[in-house]
């Protein structure tokens, strides 16, 4: 098996506009089609209050296996806005899909016709007022359909960010040798948006994965929770978890390999794993503010639950969070975090390394100076801290990045 | 019933002094004897890694109902010292027994002797060093004999300041009719320090509580309890609890009103709790860079739990703290903190008011533009934000504060 970097997959078409809706002197509004109908997945936000886009798009992917589309706009979250805003954000997809339709068919004999229900809404930005409709009506409809399909990728990557500093783009080629012996390859792209607001469990994040292969609904919806559960919902920036956190998936077959043996299923999985893991990382090191990536693994929980009280307890301390960007290996906080956890372990048999070193053993610190051995450990972009409970073999990864002014300054002033 | 302010209550004597332990050019170390044995009681940390101190004075406490007094030293928690921090600790207990000695007894006729155990001990700041108890066999012990009771309370608060801005007092006298009909009268003041790595169920505060009252052990270590589960319990600066969280209450019967019939009770445990609110109020006004302070009433949960869930996750919510620093009435967030808060509702049935401001009713805001409203609230230096979640009786308050840039500064410069 081969895998290369960042080919379009099949079949997909890209636009981004500068809608009005919300920035000035950018695309902030993506209409991502499929030339063909794709198998749909979707994974949303756990927090009681789903904003608008959230609402229509669980419904559509609960009434129909398959959609062609993907609409996010960026700076306002539609959320809080009642039916008021799952009306608005009807009416924006019909007129998304007005301009779709003035896309020529993939054999490109004709018009197609796409329906609102056919595209999956996303939004992302202030919580709680209304999308001006009048500039959907005015200027959106004309505006996609001068543009459609003319943007690539990294546009459509562009016009879905916030506070972002970077687009956020993984994708590969997998080749790969089927039962038959014959070579088969697809591509998988992803594309995500982070960066504050990100907790597990969603966040203020929006993902959207797209591949040529063709799957079955429901596998492809196994897979990409399965992704989401170990890669998104594992990462945090701050704590916070979004109304409108979704991940989309469309898988069109347009490559024409077909994913239905378990070998077939294994190869897409890892794939589908690595391009999710990837956007993870790319959201973590660009959370608000962050200077330094986090990694906290933990071993020897009693379970992996617990495990993940332990990593995440610390991962979300201001503590330990503030200390990383001080490049002050303050463990004492490491452990004070895991005192307070949840998890059951005994103090005494409690280890902890920082970039490797390790500096507590046996519920005691090793070095009576451990600022010196961790000094050029500290220094560096990406951190790892290791903690053994000394209990059982419960385990689990968390990602997370420091807590410095930037992300103040940043969440102080968001809005003005 | 009358109340005035900070009084000592009687047969209290306080020490202040430059131990050479931590900082330099200010006191780091004082010792609060009572002239006679004193009822004790004493209220810790959850966390699973336990300060030396807080071993030791578990330790005191379940072995003895009475105490003499309580020694806290700042800059060092000897926290993660193992059975080592334990013996130094134990050391310097004996070390100030030896000091105390040397007080003439409350009827000025002969010196005390004071015996290790009568002394209560408590530490605060870097987690992991051991006390340089060099220091302490050189220096402390004739440092405190001649400073003995030559410093007063505010000293004391003083002494037991990390990065405290100011020193926490709070007491008051209380005069009330016996029913006797017989006037009687007694002093109850408490000193606190905070102010980072404070969070509910205990935090890296330290609390005193003096009082002249006489009252057996039990019932005044039932009566501590309650009063910090309604007052110390509910505050939060960055939602870390430390290693070394106590506090610490003596009532020496100095006053010789004695407390035992229910509305004699029911008037200490009023003064108690207003003595501990203050002081936790207190802590979180002086909270690590705080500029503002944050009170969050949740009403109309399932039950208290589900509102104390709600109301800690709005308080420890990062975006919530930097919009408070940014004057930024930003209640998407706090609507956002609420639906992951654990807590069940109907998001269509919640309220919102901020500085009793209504914006938020029926799941949705009711201006298009409430910065305007708030202007003048978000200005304040008290916010209230009030929850309303529609479905019973079960309500909480919670205290915090905003998150600043000075909050990083202190945190990621703390050990430089």
């Amino acid at each position: 098996m081969q895998t290369t970097d960042l080919l379009v997959p099949e079949g997909f078409v890209f636009t981004a506009v500068s809608s009005g809706l919300k920035y000035k002197d950018r695309n902030d509004l993506a209409l991502i089609l499929s030339k063909t109908p794709a198998s749909s997945a979707g994974v949303f936000t756990r927090n009681l209050f789903v904003a608008a886009p959230v609402i229509v798009a669980k419904e559509f992917l609960q009434r129909s296996p398959t959609a062609r589309g993907i609409l996010i706009n960026a700076g306002q979250a539609n959320a809080c806005t009642g039916q008021d805003g799952v009306n608005d954000c009807l009416r924006s997809l019909e007129i998304a899909a007005d301009s779709a339709s003035t896309m020529v068919s993939a054999d490109g004999t004709k018009k197609e016709e796409f329906l609102p229900r056919d595209i999956l809404p996303a939004s992302t930005g202030v919580i709680g007022m209304r999308m001006p409709m009048d500039v959907w009506e005015s200027k959106i409809g004309n505006l996609l359909s001068c543009s459609l399909g003319k943007s690539g990728p990294v546009d459509a990557a562009r016009a879905i960010m916030t506070t972002d500093t970077q687009p956020k783009l993984a994708g590969e080629e997998v080749i790969f040798e089927t039962s038959a012996k014959r070579t088969a390859s697809f591509k998988i792209l992803g594309m995500a948006k982070g960066s504050g607001m990100i907790c597990p469990d969603m966040a203020t994040m929006i993902g959207v994965i797209l591949c040529d292969v063709q799957i079955e609904t429901d596998l492809w919806r196994t897979l990409l929770g399965e992704a989401c559960r170990v890669t998104f919902n594992r990462i945090s920036v701050d704590g916070d978890t979004s109304t409108n956190d979704c991940v989309l998936a469309l898988a069109n077959g347009a490559s024409k390999v077909n994913i239905s043996t378990p070998p077939e299923i294994h190869i897409l999985t890892q794939a589908l794993e690595r391009v999710c893991k990837r956007l993870a990382q790319l959201i973590v090191d660009d959370g608000e503010g962050a200077t330094k990536t986090l990694l906290i693994r933990v071993n020897g929980a009693i379970d992996d639950e617990q495990a993940s009280s332990a990593a995440r307890t610390v991962g979300h301390s201001p503590l330990v969070k503030t200390a990383m960007f001080g490049r002050d290996a303050n463990w004492g906080r490491i452990v004070a975090a895991l005192g307070r956890s949840g998890a059951s372990f005994n103090p005494k048999n409690v280890s902890l390394r920082i970039g490797g070193v390790e500096i507590f053993n046996d519920g005691r610190p090793l070095h009576a100076d451990s600022d010196y051995l961790l000094e050029e450990v500290m220094a560096a972009r990406e951190i790892t801290i290791e903690i053994g409970l000394g209990e059982g073999a419960g385990s689990y990864e968390f990602l997370t990045c420091d807590l410095s002014y930037d992300y103040i300054k940043i969440n102080a002033d968001y809005r003005s």
